[in-house]
């Protein structure tokens, strides 16, 4: 277990938990055995948007495991959530089965209540299961996806204009750069603004990049960056891959960080 | 054992392993004693200084062991030198018990037929042991310290004085940086110059530091950062101060990586 947070407004829990593969399941059927049991979505509420007691499973590969046995890890997990718990399954990101299907946010929307009335629709139909929510436990997104990077950038001006301006810039969605999204918002307490951004696939868009590019927007438009944070854990491939860009070293491998040689033999 | 270096030019050999503090003095006696008895330094050749058939054994802290723990090390390795193979040893760096000798370098000048002369000066008077180099084997400096960094930056010009004014401009031994150590370099094949460094204490100085000066002094004089290299290992530490400094995160710690986090619960 190497990371749980929990909150009252949010009122659900994200528990991070790291295992060899032909563990990992049996320990996540574990876990959704236990939520099935104590939670019942009709009395639950909290401010984020959610289909199931266990509503979000991803498998995410750790070091050099190869993505291909993540995705069979989601679709075993899948096929025992609807076996054993009866929970219908809806798998997405790299485990998705239509292309409709890669984006959580497509998966999930509506949340429980709105899938519980639309679950017959032929577009709605679960990818395990039977097309019936579960009572009391919804369904559940299983997925398999690479690490995500929360990654924020803080200027030194207190015109929420400029955050907005920029974070539109650099999203995705709006051709910015690619696997980056973005938005602005206020620090009112510290007199600074902040673009908050996910970088959904470091491989692609890493914190270099998005760093540099909004630091000379800002400058363009007479503001300095008052400095920046990554929020929660990277993986040792993204911080290697800052130190490439940052210092134009682009033959610098892992296997040079001194500790992951050592870790690696063992 | 993680890394072993040899050529015919040096005729020496840099051997790096990593063992548990309980088992690295027995490793690296195991190590000498073979030294002894193969190397005989008034047959020996070659291009580095050199004063001992085991010449010099730094102990280097792995993690978050504390360099007292590494000293100790020293300590008692130079202490078993002498009394198991009566080689006389001079400890050096954070080992060293004369603040002259905390440079190797001072420690070194003039190598085993320079000492031979004159070990019996008071000032080279050995650590442990009678000042007298060992016949075959010479003497050893035992120190400890932290990873060194070595680190070059290649620029866009032919001109060997471009790369020669900003190694002086940035070395400490002439006013620049702290902890570094620099030359410039001719790469003549590939129509380029380099600042070659050795960075002895990254906490001080780190690669982003001495990066961004040299891109800085280059563009004073119209050149510009071809690429730069790492060579060898670095410590995590040093890659984690790397993402700190260049986009100015100074929040972010090295239990962020989350390969950090998983190998530190094993």
């Amino acid at each position: 277990m190497i990371d749980v947070q929990a909150d009252a407004a949010h009122n659900r829990m994200v528990v991070t938990f790291v295992a060899e593969p032909a563990l990992v399941v049996d320990a996540a059927m574990a876990g959704a055995a236990v939520a099935t049991e104590r939670i019942d979505l009709r009395q639950h509420h909290g401010e984020h948007p959610r289909m199931g007691a266990t509503d979000v499973v991803p498998f995410v590969p750790f070091a050099d495991l190869p993505m291909g046995v993540c995705i069979d890890l989601a679709h075993d997990f899948g096929a025992r959530l609807w076996k054993q718990l009866r929970i219908p399954v809806y798998y997405y990101g790299e485990a998705a089965r239509r292309p409709a299907r890669r984006e959580l946010e497509k998966v999930r929307r509506g949340g429980f209540e709105d899938l519980a009335g639309h679950i017959d629709d032929p577009d709605r139909a679960p990818d395990e299961g039977r097309p019936e929510v579960h009572a009391s436990a919804g369904a559940t997104a299983v997925g398999a996806r690479i690490p995500l990077i929360a990654y924020n950038v803080n200027l030194k001006t207190t015109d929420l204009q400029v955050a907005k301006e920029i974070a539109k810039s650099i999203r995705a969605s709006s051709g910015g750069l690619p696997n980056v999204k973005a938005l602005g918002f206020e620090l009112a307490d510290r007199g600074l603004v902040q673009v908050s951004m996910n970088l959904t696939d470091y491989r692609v868009t890493n914190i270099w990049k998005v760093f540099s590019v909004i630091r000379d927007e800002a400058r363009r438009r007479g503001v300095e960056v008052e400095a920046s944070e990554i929020v929660g854990t990277i993986p040792l491939a993204a911080a290697v891959g800052v130190v490439k860009d940052a210092v134009v070293e682009p033959a610098f491998r892992m296997d040079q960080i001194l500790e992951k040689r050592v870790w690696a033999e063992e």
